[in-house]
C-alpha cells in the first residue's frame, strides 16, 4: 500500500511459528548453514572434518525471518532451528555476531529445546543465559552472542531486533573465537572451558566498538 | 556494570514468561487496567455501567514489561494478559493506541488463548489479525492497535518494540473510537460493524502524524 503522502506505510502481516519444523509461514527470507561453513570454529578440527564427511555435510541451523523494511526504527521478526550434536565434547554452535551498529539489542524467545546464549561483552567479559520454552534472553547492546544446543532436540527460538542493526561475524574470528567454550561435563550438562587460542581486543578496539554504537 | 567508556553497557537479562498467570520473572514494570477505565470505549455504556457495578471492577488486562533502557535503537519485550468476556455482545478490548513516535512498529507473539488485533492507519483503513499460539502480528509503523479478547479463555501474548516508541492513546479518543466493533456473531465468532460515532482525521492530521514519524 502506498499513498500520496512523505511516507510509505506498510501493511500489517500475520506470520505463524512452526515448530516442528522451526519454519515461519509469511517468512521473507531463510537461510541454512552447514556443517562445513562452520570449519575453524570448533575446538577438535579433526573431529569436525569427520562429522562433515561422515554425515554428508548436514544443514545444521536454519534462519526464517520477516523483514518488513531496513528503515531505522523497524523491527525483523523471526524463527531459528538448531540441530542437536557435539563435534567431540564441544556442543554445536552457531557463528555468532554483534551488531554491525553494535548499540542494537536483540531478543531471543525459546520456543521448544533446550540451549545457551553464550554472550562477550567487548572487554571480554562472559555470560550464558539458558533458553528454553518460555524463557527470554535480553542481548544488551554491545555484546556478542553466540546460540548453543545444550539439549537432545532441536533448539528452536523466536528473536526480533532492529531493522537497522545489520550483523558483524568477523569479529569472532578476529579474536580467535570467543573466550570460553561450552562443553558437555560428562554428567548430561553442560560447562564452560576457557579457549586458549582466545586474543583479547585491545583498549582502542574496545573504545572504538562502543564509541561506534554512540555515534549512530 | 559500568565503565570507564563513553557509554553504559547493560547486563543480559533472562526473562521467564509464566503463561498460567500472564506474569513474566524479570520484569521491571507492571502495570493494570480496570474494566471501570474502560469506560466510553464500549458500544453501550450502560451494559459496562452495569458489568462494573456487578463484577465489582475487576481488572480486565495486565502488562508486565522489561525495559532495559528508553535509549533509541533499545528494545522493550514484555507479555500481556487480557480477561474473555464481553460488554453487550462487543467483545473485551484495550484502550489500544499508536505510537508517539509513529514511525516505530511493534510485534505481538501469541502464546495462549484466541485473539484478535484491530490495526487501523492513519487515513482511516481496518485491518484485523488474528493471534493464538505460534501466531505473531507485525503492527507496521503508523498503524494504530487494539487488542481483543475473542475466545472463552485468557489471552497471553509477548510483545516487543523500540524502547524509544511511547504510546499515544488519545489518538482513539479524538476520533470517537476506532472505525469498527468487534462483536459476538451468534456462531461463537466475531464480526466487524461501523462506530457510528467514527470521526475520521482530516488530511492535515494524517500529513502531520506521518510527518512526524519521518522526523524522528
Amino acid at each position: 500500500m502506498q499513498r500520496a503522502s512523505p511516507v510509505t506505510v506498510a501493511d500489517p502481516a500475520r506470520l505463524v511459528l512452526r515448530l516442528a519444523d522451526g519454519r515461519m509461514d509469511g517468512a521473507t527470507g531463510r537461510y541454512e548453514k552447514r556443517l562445513s561453513e562452520l570449519d575453524g570454529l570448533y575446538l577438535d578440527g579433526t573431529a569436525h572434518a569427520a562429522a562433515v564427511k561422515q554425515q554428508g555435510d548436514p544443514v545444521v541451523y536454519m534462519v526464517e525471518d520477516f523483514r518488513p523494511s531496513a528503515q531505522p526504527g523497524d523491527m525483523i521478526f523471526g524463527v531459528t532451528r538448531m540441530l542437536p550434536g557435539r563435534i567431540g565434547d564441544e556442543f554445536y554452535l552457531t557463528r555468532g555476531h554483534i551488531h554491525a551498529k553494535a548499540d542494537r539489542p536483540e531478543i531471543y524467545h525459546g520456543q521448544a529445546g533446550r540451549g545457551l546464549m553464550l554472550l562477550e561483552s567487548p572487554d571480554g567479559e562472559t555470560r550464558v543465559i539458558e533458553i528454553g520454552p518460555n524463557a527470554v534472553c535480553y542481548v544488551p547492546p554491545y555484546w556478542i552472542h553466540r546460540s548453543i544446543n545444550v539439549g537432545a532436540e532441536d533448539l528452536v527460538m523466536a528473536f526480533s531486533y532492529p531493522a537497522d542493526a545489520g550483523q558483524d561475524y568477523g569479529i569472532i574470528s578476529r579474536s580467535n573465537g570467543m573466550r570460553k567454550r561450552v562443553l558437555e561435563d560428562g554428567k548430561g550438562g553442560w560447562r564452560l572451558a576457557d579457549n586458549a587460542d582466545y586474543r583479547p581486543r585491545s583498549a582502542a578496539e574496545v573504545t572504538g566498538l562502543l564509541a561506534a554504537g554512540a555515534r549512530t
